[in-house]
């Protein structure tokens, strides 16, 4: 006697859907029995957007930001952005938070990532010539460090700072200090030591 | 100004996730993003896991569950299996617990729901009557009842008995009493209760 199990196709489906992060074996199992008991057309419409995300998206040659293959992002095709602010960020996933503040105006720079040695990710690893071209190409403009304020954060925005000190630009980093809506009590020292650093006059 | 967003491929791809059950705003943009960064090649492995599900998965006619479209599944095609043993089901997905405990021989029938006047679920709406075909097909044979021990599935059981009690065939029904590995102290006052009235002489 065969034990019953499930159609092959559906045990590739189940394995497919279980390579999505934060997704288990039985999580996976019943995302595969929900796609089966929604009919076909809801396993055609994930599968329709997946394929034309994969073929039409890719990024943006300027700044490193998702775009339509072959074209500039929203940002870098946008005649009314401040060409001379360059907000540079590790990953393009972190642009949206930084649009969505609704008070930044000027244009991008992504490094698809930041400098790590134990990682094997080092300076030629990311689009720093790049960037250094772009602040060339628009003297006088202000290049702001949005990275990770943690070691490889803090490491990447000084190796990049040495880098920008030739050029003709401004460096300038993100205000560290206390979040919004939280107190003393619910920040952690390292944070409550760079607010206090800050500290500013009213 | 324009606020950049994600290409509209993204923002497809993003509410296609979201559809998806536990899965929410936050969730679906994480996932997408995700495949963005994993590379065209894993986005197409899932769209094609999913096109190939929906093309080639359907229903046993036989038992109602999953199986190569209009093909009978591993079960009902397998010569070895006790053809009279009858295990009803509510859900398709309720087959393989039981397949994998490893002791059942006997063939499965899904129901396709559960009895629920209240979610406007009726007999009728059931794969009852072709229930009843199989057993006049096999005289003498086991129907043993696996539905849910809630009240939905309680009536529904109570229903079968009745329309099978008419039939040539023996109607049976789960045990009810302590899950394995829990003592009176972890369970609830039905399942004790039903575990007195069940139990059984050493």
């Amino acid at each position: 006697m065969k034990t019953q199990d499930y159609p092959a196709a559906v045990l590739e489906l189940i394995a497919a859907l279980k390579r999505m992060p934060g997704v288990g074996s039985r999580g996976a199992e019943r995302l595969a029995l929900w796609f089966l008991q929604q009919g076909r057309g809801e396993a055609r419409r994930l599968a329709e957007a997946l394929t034309r995300a994969a073929d039409s998206v890719g990024y943006c040659p300027e700044c490193g930001f998702f775009a339509e293959s072959g074209a500039r992002c929203t940002a870098c095709s946008d005649a009314a952005r401040d060409a001379g602010l360059l907000c540079v960020v590790e990953q393009a996933t972190d642009v949206l938070p930084i649009e969505r503040c609704g008070c930044y105006r000027g244009l991008y720079h992504c490094l698809g990532g930041r400098i790590s040695p134990l990682d094997g990710v080092m300076p030629e690893d990311l689009s720093v010539e790049r960037l250094l071209e772009r602040v060339r190409a628009h003297p006088g403009c202000e290049v702001i460090l949005a990275l990770g304020s943690d070691v490889e954060g803090e490491a990447t925005a000084l190796y990049l700072a040495e880098q920008l000190a030739a050029l003709p630009c401004r460096t300038t980093r993100l205000a560290q200090g206390m979040p919004a809506g939280a107190g003393p009590g619910h920040a952690d020292a390292i944070t409550l030591m760079r607010a206090l650093e800050g500290r500013q006059r009213l």
